[in-house]
C-alpha cells in the first residue's frame, strides 16, 4: 500500500536485548510493539557470542520475519529497527541495523533520529576516501567509527559521537556486548528495563510491557550504556549543553498512550493537553468526537474538562491489505472515509467538538470535515492538542516543507475557513508546555515556535540536506 | 496469521453492484467496508452483458485485489463476497462467489448465512448423482437451480429457495442482471442502496458511506429483487413465517458501529444496551473502559448512564503482518497483550468497570482482567452487553460447540470466579431486546435462550452437520 | 514466461503408485520426468485408505510442489498429472488431478487425450442439471460416473467409459485403490511398471527409469486396471474397434527418446526415421546439424546412413526464468536465437543439413533457416523426419487450425521458397509408418492423412468445439 | 534448488553497453546469453548521463527482472553481471554491479575474478578505517579507488588496478561513462562489440550474437578501455607480466561452444580435444556418447577421428523448477539420473566411448557410470577432454580444495577403479595445448600442473583467503 498520508511520521524505534536465551524472539515481539514508530522496513541483528546473525525485509515485523529466519538468527543478544523509508524494494539496502565489518571485527548499529552535520559528515569522509553504500546517517556513524584510532571501542565510540550533532538514539551490536547512545539534548527517547537477568533497551517502554519487562529508567541525554556479561556500565563522557531537549511532538502523536515518556505517561499528558485545550477554548456542544486513534486521549480530556460527552463517533477500518489500492486510484476521490467513516444517525442534527492531535497540511483535516458535514453536523468546532506547526523538524521527524504546513503561512482565521469548521483552537505554547511536568525549558518545540536547540549552518538547512541526499538517493537507487 | 481468537466469526458479507461502469472498482470498495465480516477469503464476478469475470482468493481485500485484476474484471454489474474459513490455501476452491456452468447459461452466487437441511439435500443430490467440488451451501444451491425445470430463472430460483432452509442472504449474477435474496426469516442482514441510477446490494450500510451511496431500504424477509436494466423488481414467493428472526447478535458484535441494521444505527443500539447494563448492574468505580474496539459504544452509553468517565484505557495494538507469529508459538503466553495493552498509570489503584461484547470461552476475558490485575487495578467489575451464550448459532455464526461456551456450564458466581473480577454482569434478555426498537419476537437470540425459530432435525444438529462437513473437508482437502 | 513457441503441445501426462510407503514423493518423481508432456499445471492426490489428499499449483513439478506441501500429501497411494493450459491463475480450477465428493464418496481423475463427444455429453448432462466448475472433459467423465447407478464402482466405470468417445488414458483414485484405463484405439500411451510390490501406472516408461521401477507392459487398449492390496486386476469391457490407433506422433516429437512406446524406443524409431529420410532425401553436405533437441535422435540416423558427420552445430540455452520475457517483447525479434544459437565459425561456409522434427506454421523454422544463413551456411538443406501436417489432431494434441498449418496450403516448392532453404524433404506416409515396426494400421496419423480413426459429428468438429469451450472459458474465467 | 553439483562453478559474468537508447534491454538479453557463467544473482546498473539507476536480485535473470523494474532502469548506458554465490537471501548483498557513492560521485562496478591479494588489502583497508559491507572483492576495488588522490578517474583507476594481483575483468559505470579493464595476465575473457555507433563489452561473444552486435576484439591482456560519448579510447598503463595467462579451462568447460573465445572458436577447440583425446586413448567401441551438454563438441571430435558413431545416448530432462527437491531430500539416491537418463536399449549389450569434459570429485562420473552399467553397457570407456585437475584455482573458478580433487591424490589406475570403467583416459597436457593455437605460454594450465602464473603468499593461500572470508561470511550473514 503505498498510501499517501498527511500526516508526520516518525523516523524509528530501536529494541535491543542482552543476556536472554530467547533475545531475537523478544526483539521481535519488542519490534511489534514498536511498529507504530516505523512501518516500512524491519530488521534484527543477533550475536551468540562469536558470530552475527541478520535479516532485514521491507514490511511489518510480521511480515518481514517468520519461523524460519527468526531461527535462523541465534544468539543471547540482539538489535532491532523499525523505520519508515521512501517506498521501492531498492531501498532495503537502507534497512536497519546496518552490519560491517572494520577493523575491530564486526558491528551493527540501529538508529533512531536525525543528524544535522550528516552533509558535512560525509563530504568529508569521502573526501578523506569513504566510500557510502546507503543513505542512512548510521553509514557516517560507522565510518567515523573506523576511522577512529583510540585505544579501545568505548574511546572510539566516544570519539565517534562527539563528532555527530542532532538527534541520535543508538543501539550497537558486537559479538558480546550491546551498546546505547543517547544524545546530550535526549530528543529521542530511549530506555532501560529488565527482564529477570536480562537487559532490555527500547524506544519506548510499551515494549517492555509486551514482553513483561521491567521499566528500569531512562537512558539519560548524554549517556551511553554497554550491557554484557558484567552486567551495565554507564558513561556520561558528554558536555552538558545548555538545556536538554526532549520531543515535544512525541507526547502529542507519536509516542503510543500506553508508554511512559521523558519521565510521564502519554495518555495522561495527552489527557492533559485536551483538558488545557478545554480550557483555552471553550464550547456548547452535544458531544467530544475524537479522530481515532492519535485523538482518543486528548478528546477525553476535553470531554472530562468540559464535562461534554465523549462519544467514539468516528469508526476506523481496521483492515488494510499489504496492496490496499487508494479510492482516488479507482474512481474518485472519497476523502478520508476509506479509513474513517463517521456515524451518520449519532452526528446528525448535533454540535461536535472533534478532537485531533494535529494538523500538517491540512487536506486531510479538511476531508474529515466535510465527512462529518456530509453526515449532518449542525456545528463543528475542531480542537487541536498542540500549537500550530510552522517549522519543519530536523531532528528526526518527517514533516513537510515550511511551504507545505498550512500554519506557516495561514491565519487562524483562514485556517479555520480552509477546513470549514464553526470554530478552531489550537492549545497554545505555554498550555501544552505546562501540561507537562518537566520543566518547559526541557522540551524541544522547533516545530512550533522555531526556536531549534542544536545550531546549524543555515547553508545546510534541512531541506539542503534532504535535496541532497535525495539527490544521493536518485543516484544511488 | 493463524491466530487463533476466543471469539464468534461471522461467516460472511456480500455486496453487489448493477448499472455502474465502474462496479468492479465500487465492490472492491464494497468488500473492504465489509471486511469486518470475513477475513480469509475474497472474490468478485463481474459481467459486461456477455461474459462472466471472476476473481478469487485467500487474504484481505486489499492483498486478493491488485490494479492488473480489478482490470480483468470488466462490466457494469458484479457481486462480490468476503468470508472467514478454515485456514489452508486448498480452501481457495471454497472461496466464494462460486461460479458454474449449467443448461441456462452461467451463474454466479453469493451467500451469508449457514442452511440447516444442507446434509440432507447434500445426501439427496449426490444419491441422484451431483458430485461435488466443494464444501459450502453455495454449491447446494445450484445443483437444486440446475436440477430444476421451471420455465423462468426466476421460477428456478423461487423453486431452489423453497427447497433450503435456514439462513441465507444471497447475491447472483448472471450474464445481465443480479440477483438478491433473503430467507423469510430474515437471519442476516441484507440493504439496497442507491448509486445515481446504478443499484446497490449489501450486508451492510456502512458499505453504502463508503461509496457515498444512498441507503434506499432492506431487502425484507422473504423478498427477493431481481435488478437489470429495466430497474428493480421485486418478488416475495414464501409463505410469511410465524415471526421474523433477525440476530440479535448482530447488534452486539459483527455489524459496523455506522451501520443500520434492521432499521437501527448499531451504535445506537449497543449505546442503549451499555445504558440498559449500567442500570441492571451499577457500580461505584473511578473509570469506564471500553474493550477495543467492540465494546466502545456499550462502554459509551454505560459512562453516560451512570455518571462514570469513560477512558479509553486499553490500547490497540493496528499494526498485524500477514505472518505474524504469536507470542505463544514463540516463548510463553503474553496472553492478550500482544493485540491491547492497558495504560498502567491510568489504572494503577483504579476501580473500574470493563465493558465488552460478549464472553465465549472465557480464557481471552480472563487474559485481558489478569492484564488489567496486573497494571494495578484495585478492582474490575466486568459488564458484558448481552446475555450469557450458552447455546451455538446454526444460521450461520461460528460459536464453538455449547461445551466450550463457559455460561452453558457455569453460574455467574463460577464465571467471576474464574475470570477474578470483583463483579461480572451480563445483559439481561429483557433489557437486551428492550434497547432494540422492533418488537422482541422479531429477533433471534438462540444463543442466548435456545429458542431456535427453524426446526432442525435434532439428528442432525449442527455438530453433526459441522462434523460431516470436516470429514468432508478432510476427504477433498 | 508467456512465450508463444510455434510448436504442438501435448495435452498431458499421468502417473500413479499403488502400495509403496513414500507414494507421493515416487509420484513427484515420476511427474518430473514426466514434464515435457506438460508444463503449465502439476497435482497430486494421494490417499491413506480413508481420506484423499490433494495439491495442485500452476507451473512445473519443481514450483508446485515443496517439502511442505508434499509431506501434507499422506498415503500409499497417489495419482498425479502435468498438463498445458491457457495462461492464467484463474486456470488453477481446471489443474488435475480433479477430486469431488458424490454418492459413492471421493474419487479423482487424472485425464491424458481429447474427448469427441464432449460438447454433445456436457449439452446432455447440463440439460439434466449437471453444473460445470471446470472446462476439462474429466469433469464430464466425473458427472456420467456419478450418475451411473450400477452395482459396484467397476460398473459404473465400464458404463461411464462406454459412453465417452476419443482419446482417453485414465488414472483414478479412490480411498483404496488406484485404477487405469485406455481407451479402445489407445491414442495415448500408459503403461504398468512395480517398484518391488508396488504398482506404478504413468504415461512413459522413462518415469519409471528414474525411480528404478521395473517397466512390466503397456495398459492394453481397451483394458482398466484396478490394483489395491489384492494386487492388479485386469478387465477389458469394450468392443474391439476395427483398428487400433496410437499416436505416431508421440514417437515423432512428443515423447522422451529415452522411453519405451508402443512398443518400441523412441530414440530408435527416430534414428530409423532419420535413415530413412536420408534415403529418402539424400544430399550432398558437410554436415547434418540437429535442432536440439528434439531433432538429436533423427539427425544422428540422418548422419549414419548418409556417412555426412553430425554435429551439434546449434547450442541451446538452458536457462529460462519464470517470468523471462521474450525480446520481441524488448527491442525486436530476435528470432529464435534467444533459445538456439548456431555456432558461426562451424558453419561459415559449409553445405549443411538441417534436421527437426516437423514444421507446424512455419515461422520458427524460417527464422532458423535466416539465423543459419547469417551464420555463413552457403547451402541449408532442411530435412523434417514426418510428413506434412496438413490437419488438425482432434485426440489431445494442440495443433493449431488447418489454416493455419503450412502444409495444408502451401506446396512443398512454396514452403521450401519460404523457408528460403536449398531443399526440403519431409519424411514419407510410408516411409515412417515403415519404419516402425507395429502393423501400420494400428497407428493414427490423421494429423498427415487426415485419416480420422474415431468418427465424429462434422458439425461439431474441433474447432467448433474448442471455440464453446473458449467462449465458455471467457464466461467462468 | 539448493542442488549440490560435483562441477566447478565460475565466478561471473559481465556486460555493457554504451550509446544505445535500449541499453537496458540490450544488456537484459546480454546477461541472459551468459547466464551460463553464473545463475544466483544477477544485477543491472544504467545511467542516463545524470542518475545511475540499479536493480539486483537472486536467481536467474529471467526472474530477477520484469518490465516494471526493467522500465525503471533509464539511460542509454549499462553494466550488468551474473554470479554464483553461496545461497541464502541475506546475500543479495554481495550481488553485483556494486554502486556507491565517493568523492568523485557515483560509481558502479562489475568483477569478473578473483583477486589474490585480497586478503591483504582489505585488512589494511580496514586498518586505515575502511568498512566493509559485502564480502566480494568489487568493494576492495571500490575502496582503493575512493582513496586515490590522483587528478583524474583515468588515473586513480590505473593507481588502484596496479594495487590489486590476480584475475579480473572488470566494467565499470560512472554517470557519463562505460569502463572495461583487464589483468595483464588476461586470465579471464573480456571482448569489445559493436552494435551500429554502440559500444558493448563481453565476457564472451555469444551475447554479441544474440543482440546482433559484431564482433570487434578482444580487451587485451592489460588494457583498459574508456568509451564514451567521444568514442573509445584504449589505455594500456601496466608492465607486461613474463607471459600471458588465460584460463584453458573456460574452453574446457566454462565458456559456450558458440563463442570464440581467446581468438578462438570453443566447439571447434573441443572438437580438437575429442580428436586428440582419439589419438591418444583409441579404442573399439559401438558408439561415442557424450555427457549433455559439456561433452558434445569432444564427443563430435572424437567420433570424427575414431570412426567410432556419435550417439546421443544420455538424456538430458530440461524441466527443473525453482524449488525442486532432490531425491536424496526425498527417498535415496536416484543418482544423476534426475537430470540425465541413459537410452536402454540403445546401450544395451553395447561397447560405450563415453566423453566428458572433466573429473573434479568423481562422484558424479561414478554415478553415470553406474547409470549406464544398469542400463546394459557390456564396456565403458571414459575420455576426458583435459588433464587431471590436481590443484585448485586461485583465479576465479570454483573448485574444491586440493584434498577433494580425486585425481590429486589418485592414480589413473585407482580413478578408472573407483569410477568403475573399463578403460579410461584423460587429455595430455601437451595434447591439450597443442589443440589450442595461442603459444601453449599463453595459456594458465595451474590447475593441471600447479604451476600458478601469478605469485601468492603462501601463508595466505586460496583456502586460508576462503576461510577467512567465510568467517566474514557467517559473521555478517
Amino acid at each position: 500500500m503505498s498510501q499517501k498520508i498527511d500526516r508526520p511520521k516518525e523516523a524509528c524505534g530501536v529494541f535491543a536485548v542482552y543476556g536472554h536465551p530467547e533475545a531475537v524472539k523478544l526483539n521481535y515481539l519488542g519490534l511489534y510493539a514498536l511498529q507504530h514508530r516505523g512501518q516500512e522496513s524491519a530488521g534484527i541483528v543477533s550475536s551468540d557470542g562469536r558470530t552475527l546473525y541478520s535479516h532485514k525485509g521491507m514490511g511489518l515485523v510480521g511480515d518481514v520475519f517468520n519461523e524460519e529466519n527468526l531461527a535462523s538468527l541465534k544468539g543471547h543478544l540482539a538489535i532491532g529497527h523499525v523505520r519508515y523509508s521512501t517506498t521501492g524494494s531498492s531501498m532495503l539496502k537502507n534497512a536497519q541495523p546496518l552490519v560491517v565489518e572494520y577493523s575491530r571485527g564486526t558491528i551493527a548499529i540501529g538508529h533512531n533520529g536525525n543528524l544535522v552535520n550528516a552533509k558535512i559528515l560525509r563530504d568529508e569522509l569521502e573526501a578523506y576516501g569513504s566510500i557510502f553504500q546507503t543513505t542512512v546517517d548510521s553509514e557516517i556513524i560507522l565510518h567515523l567509527l573506523a576511522r577512529s584510532n583510540s585505544a579501545s571501542l568505548q574511546d572510539n565510540l566516544v570519539e565517534t559521537l562527539k563528532c555527530i550533532e542532532g538527534a541520535y538514539s543508538l543501539v550497537f551490536a558486537t559479538e558480546d556486548q550491546i551498546i546505547g547512545a543517547r544524545d546530550p539534548h535526549g530528543f529521542r527517547p530511549l530506555v532501560i528495563g529488565k527482564l529477570g537477568d536480562a537487559y532490555v533497551l527500547t524506544s519506548e517502554t510499551c515494549a517492555l510491557d509486551l514482553i513483561d519487562a521491567e521499566f528500569v529508567r531512562e537512558v539519560e541525554p548524554g549517556e551511553m550504556v554497554f550491557i554484557n556479561h558484567k552486567g551495565l556500565r554507564s558513561v556520561k563522557p558528554f558536555k552538558k549543553p545548555e538545556r536538554q531537549a526532549m520531543c515535544v511532538f512525541e507526547h502529542v502523536y507519536f509516542a503510543r498512550p500506553d508508554s511512559i515518556l521523558f519521565g510521564e505517561n502519554v495518555h495522561e499528558v495527552r489527557k492533559e493537553f485536551g483538558r488545557q485545550l478545554a480550557r483555552e477554548f471553550p464550547v456548547k456542544a452535544d458531544m467530544v468526537i475524537p479522530v481515532p486513534d492519535s485523538g482518543n486521549s486528548a478528546a477525553a480530556g476535553f470531554s472530562q474538562e468540559s464535562g461534554i460527552p465523549l462519544e467514539m463517533g468516528i469508526i476506523r477500518n481496521h483492515y488494510i491489505g499489504r496492496t490496499f489500492l487508494q479510492p482516488t486510484q479507482l474512481i474518485r476521490d472519497f476523502g478520508v472515509k476509506i479509513k474513517l467513516n463517521p456515524i451518520k444517525k449519532l452526528i446528525e442534527g448535533k454540535k461536535i467538538v472533534v478532537v485531533d492531535d494535529s494538523i500538517v497540511r491540512g487536506t486531510t483535516s479538511k476531508n474529515r470535515v466535510k465527512g462529518l458535514r456530509d453526515a449532518g453536523a449542525k456545528e463543528i468546532h475542531m480542537r487541536i492538542s498542540c500549537p500550530p506547526h510552522k517549522n519543519p523538524c530536523l531532528y528526526g521527524i518527517d514533516f513537510p516543507s515550511k511551504e507545505e504546513l498550512i500554519a506557516s503561512s495561514k491565519t487562524m482565521d483562514e485556517i479555520a475557513k480552509f477546513l470549514k469548521v464553526d470554530s478552531l483552537g489550537y492549545l497554545s505554547l505555554e498550555g501544552m508546555l505546562q501540561s507537562v511536568k518537566h520543566a518547559n525549558k526541557n522540551f524541544c518545540s522547533a516545530c512550533f515556535d522555531g526556536n531549534y536547540p542544536v545550531k546549524f549552518d543555515t547553508r545546510l538547512n534541512k531541506f539542503i540536506m534532504e535535496k541532497s541526499r535525495e539527490k544521493l538517493l536518485d543516484k544511488i537507487k
